[in-house]
């Protein structure tokens, strides 16, 4: 990268813009990407779908955790997934950065990198945004996709006798950072799941292919996500233990790690019976009721809140 | 608005998600608001118009000079403003919000019913976001718009021979920051313009049907932001001083405010001779050669930088 000792605050807003937009590339999707007030993307389905993210530093990273490629590629990955959960193609991206003016400009620069490499992973680019000064590193992400001509994937439309089932990593991402806040080390793997979330977009497509009734992206924990789809669909949720995918190096946590951990962004859907597609894992099924059971019983491992309420 | 002493900490995310986005008007353009993972937004056009800003609490705003209707409107007016100078209609708004967990709930409350009056006067709807907890109060807004079938206003259209006009208030905004800045408690109008800008939404349909050239909304300062569309466009701006719509309220300093002022979110566009549209006021012209001339001479007051430059 370009930085030999530069902070922001020496480039200025107008300097820093201009290093960061230079040679980003713009998918056939944008007719007007970074440099005017606005951009201008196609919306070829003549609807839109819009989502919007705030990473704060010490809260949602930290520098010491995650080098500045990694925050970038979960800062994007984690909206580009809010997009896949619709149903939909990602087209877009929009990056506000609000920065100390000491931040190394070549810290912003590998940020930016990684932004513009998980968009490019998804099909998507970096078309505008913004960059102010802050005391704290702040990441404003919104992203946009197109539906191509279906109905948006809802969370609302789950009916009692379909399959509930999940697609992608579950619980790595947790475990990671449960290690690092401990001061652990290893396994590397659940660092890498922490660090640089692999959300697979495929699943937008494949859940419409197969008829899914409801799609969701899992941020805040699996058994939290599908008490939004229960609310939302007017149903109960029944998660299975037995039957979740608990990959091995999570241990004797595991199970725990797959029902609450959140950012490792897979997806959760439910399906028509019998239609549930290879690549997805059954874990449950959809009745009438409310809330989610787990094994048969309210869960209550708990999940993530960005507000955990306070005793009183 | 509903709080008796609860903090945002208290309600947790999702409950003062919930109380926020309660009762939210959707204007016919959105086809899925708040509440799933992401919204869907008509976009007759084929095409989206998208910006995002970032505001910081003690950089953009002070809460013990704004109050939270005003933060609100502000923030949604700088943002439905670079739609407009697009030459687009404002459709829909996504509204981040970074809080401390002790910002009483009545605060927010107040602050997003400014967002959402704004987002009506300009025909927009608040269709989704995000709330986390930070140590400063925090705003990522992003704006959608629909260009109705033509083509952007671009900063880069200007030809010589073109008219520069304005429309809107200019330098009302920055004389009311530095009233404030020195303590002072009037002119009301002008802690107004600062409080609360009124960006005329109409303008970007009537630089349309005139045939402008080019605009942009007046941000950074009436210089700064017409040498954005003299380096777009590869054209030289000349400004006449003595053409400029100056308010006496502004007195001695009126000029240099009106050339660098700027938060008001006026306008600033070139048309065709002859083609200023009634409510635009002619300040200048488009000339071969590069930069921006003040009554024939480079301007060297300034403008608005986000991160000025060091001295070194």
């Amino acid at each position: 990268m370009g930085g030999t000792g530069e902070r922001v605050g020496d480039l200025g807003e107008f300097g820093l813009i201009a290093r960061l937009i230079r040679g980003l590339p713009q998918a056939p999707a944008v007719a007007l990407g970074p440099g005017d007030d606005a951009a201008v993307v196609a919306a070829p389905d003549g609807r839109v779908v819009a989502t919007a993210d705030l990473l704060v530093e010490g809260r949602h990273f930290r520098r010491d955790w995650s080098g500045p490629a990694d925050i970038g590629h979960k800062a994007a990955a984690q909206n580009l997934a809010d997009v896949v959960a619709m149903g939909a193609r990602p087209t877009a991206l929009l990056v506000g950065l609000a920065l100390p003016p000491e931040t190394p400009a070549a810290w912003v620069e590998e940020l930016y990198a990684g932004l513009a490499a998980e968009c490019a992973a998804a099909g998507a680019s970096i078309v505008g945004g913004d960059v102010v000064g802050a005391d704290a590193v702040t990441l404003a992400i919104t992203a946009l996709g197109d539906l191509g001509g279906a109905p948006p994937l809802t969370r609302s439309g789950a009916r009692p006798g379909d399959v509930v089932a999940v697609r992608g990593a579950l619980g790595c991402s947790a475990a990671g950072l449960a290690l690092l806040e401990r001061g652990a080390s290893g396994p590397a793997e659940l660092l890498a799941a922490h660090r640089r979330p692999r959300p697979p977009y495929a699943a937008g497509a494949e859940a419409r292919a197969a008829g899914a009734t409801a799609l969701i992206d899992v941020s805040d924990g699996l058994v939290r996500d599908l008490g939004h789809v229960a609310a939302a669909s007017g149903v109960r949720v029944e998660i299975d233990t037995a039957a979740l995918p608990v990959p091995a190096v999570l241990g004797a946590d595991g199970v725990r790690h797959v029902l609450t951990g959140g950012e490792d962004h897979g997806f959760a859907a439910a399906f028509p019976p019998g239609r549930v597609p290879a690549a997805w894992t059954a874990v449950g099924r959809v009745a009438a009721g409310a809330g989610v059971l787990v094994d048969g019983r309210p869960y209550e491992g708990g999940g993530w809140d960005h507000f955990p309420r306070r005793p009183r």
